[in-house]
């Protein structure tokens, strides 16, 4: 039997301290990979279908939506097979080929790729400079005048991405749905690095569809898992049933995460629910981080005081003496894992990204003294 | 804290002989779960990642997409987020909206909500009626005649369901990709039932492009997966990069199966591919069990004799017990749970699928007379 190269088992959130801004909210909890074991096999989620996913009442993944879409402050909610995927969704629904929408500066690749699989042109805002890559409800103003401007008409939809994944910037959402309001266009909101961390009441905000990570801020795991939520405007528009399949949802093709990650979600929904509450505590880690870095020559990007655990690292200093190390610009990575830590990209030192998500006090004291002695050991 | 309703652990495939086909083949090895449960955080795959999840070599992603490519005579493939996502992909790449497709009359409903999600008219082939419901060559000349004739040019894309989810019943797909080609349209065989299960060769059945189902037959677990290969001709065009992004592959969205089900998939693939080889014995056991069936008064819909392990259970004498049985139609379903067996619907008695697939001589035997012994003291 032949078997497939390099299937080494992953220990990396058990052994380690992980960093890495694309980890950090999506580690599980015991009761998470409790059902994640237990509905492991192929369309587990299925053995009492209701005829599409997001109807199946046994495990209850209608009542988790009903959940969802409460803690959410939005009206409906389905499962998709991720924040991009949900993205798409409403792109592919509210827009034509050709038609225009409007994109924060700081937006995530897996937007514009959306908007392009869609066909649609897209317009991003501006003035999101060095060293806090802000972006602005002004500049959303700007661009949407100048996507009208370019198409003889308003843009159908706008984007704004709530966290975005580089700085952890918190964009101002109220103030871009309202000027989105203004012009009549709906707002999509990527929460993807927000809700599931820290509060988000769509009602608040004024967001006319969110999108969320399952796997990414939410704990869900096993698979990839999406949410997207919308409110009563838009709610018959975007889930929206087949005509042939009167109660399959088009655009998630009837069901969407038909596995694992489903009951994943569900089991680790009650600690999302709470984890949130706490979010006051995860921004004053992070800001503790920031500070410290910067008195050792790690700079953080990103505006200040810091509003999220990403923090974006700058450091000319690590940079020069990656220049006369032997393991040259890997030495950080080598020096960190020595150290317990991983989750920094390996080659990485004049910038990189990490997040202090769940480390508990001890975790970040163990961080910070890390790069001390790094910095002074080598520097 | 809020406990979701209904978390219960699910343990119908380590408890129970499990019949229901849509599970059969995606019930998970022991190294399958080992692979989930440690890959089971989110974005766990990405520790290493090289741009986009289809090239990362650690753990070796891209190279199993290799193997997977050889593994079905096919040139390039790609992971997708399961069967029906890769079949969206092939009609929103080779199709415009209101662009007409072929497809089979036993066609699974993902593969119509797919066109109709993009936009596409369908029409379908015709007399694959009963009891064997078989789809033929000729009808798909006759249905891409129709198609031509109504449209006043050929359609774009032949979709030939390779087994189809209700009869099991195997197509020619050699002889439909000839017409196909006649008419110089490409062909997407459908294979979430065929490949993993059974020996598929893409360049000898003249498939362009296949679409396959990880969870579903392959026993990869998890979350949702699939697979979508192509081969010289298209395979740039479907697989063609996002413009701004040169890495991202744009009909995944850069990456599409970011979690445990990549793992699950690779782990269970050396396991799938020694499978295959004894097809044969499974289509014995399915030919075994729908004979046995025959003399007790369950008939078998579909072709005759199978070449698959779904069974299509036809019985009026099941129907007739649920008439004055005290539990009614759920009678059915309660006896072969006291027996240990489930996976058949509860409330259906007339008609019903099962699959036989993996089930060894002891649990086939089993199941045999565990019918009659229902047909016997119930009848």
């Amino acid at each position: 039997m032949k078997v497939t190269p390099q299937l080494d088992l992953r220990a990396r959130d058990e052994d380690f301290i992980n960093l890495n801004p694309l980890q950090t909210g999506g580690r599980t909890y015991p009761e998470t990979r409790k059902a994640v074991s237990s509905y492991v096999d192929g369309y587990s989620v299925c053995d009492w279908c209701a005829g599409d996913l997001c109807s199946i009442t046994k495990p209850g993944v209608q009542g988790m939506l009903g959940e969802i879409s409460e803690f959410l402050g939005m009206e409906e909610s389905i499962l998709t097979n991720g924040c991009r995927e949900a993205k798409y969704i409403v792109m592919h629904t509210m827009c034509r080929p050709g038609d225009t929408i409007v994109v924060d500066g700081n937006a995530h690749y897996s937007t514009l790729v959306a908007a392009e699989r869609a066909g649609l042109n897209v317009v991003k805002t501006g003035g999101n400079t060095k060293p806090e890559y802000k972006v602005t409800p002004q500049s959303y103003r700007e661009a949407i005048e100048k996507a009208k401007k370019e198409a003889g008409k308003p843009p159908k939809l706008t984007v704004l991405t709530h966290v975005d994944g580089s700085y952890g910037n918190l964009a101002d959402a109220k103030a871009v749905a309202d000027i989105s309001r203004e012009y009549g266009m709906p707002l999509l909101l990527n929460t993807a690095y927000s809700s599931g961390r820290m509060p988000v009441d769509g009602k608040k905000l004024g967001a006319d569809f969110i999108a969320c990570s399952g796997h990414k801020s939410w704990a869900a795991g096993g698979g990839n898992i999406g949410m997207l939520s919308s409110t009563g405007e838009y709610s018959e528009k975007i889930f929206r049933k087949s005509a042939g399949f009167k109660i399959k949802p088009l655009e998630i093709l009837g069901c969407s995460t038909r596995g694992a990650q489903t009951l994943a979600l569900m089991a680790s929904l009650p600690h999302v629910k709470e984890r949130v509450k706490k979010w006051g505590e995860e921004v004053e880690k992070a800001r503790k981080v920031a500070k410290e870095f910067g008195k050792i020559g790690i700079d953080a990007y990103g505006e200040t005081p810091r509003n999220h655990d990403i923090i974006f690292c700058h450091s000319e200093k690590l940079y020069e003496i990656s220049q006369t190390h032997k393991k040259k610009n890997y030495f950080l990575y080598r020096e960190l894992k020595e150290r317990g830590i991983m989750g920094i990209k390996a080659g990485l030192t004049k910038q990189f990204k990490i997040s202090t998500y769940r480390l508990n006090d001890l975790q970040i004291r163990h961080v910070i003294d890390s790069f001390k002695d790094i910095m002074e050991t080598l520097g």
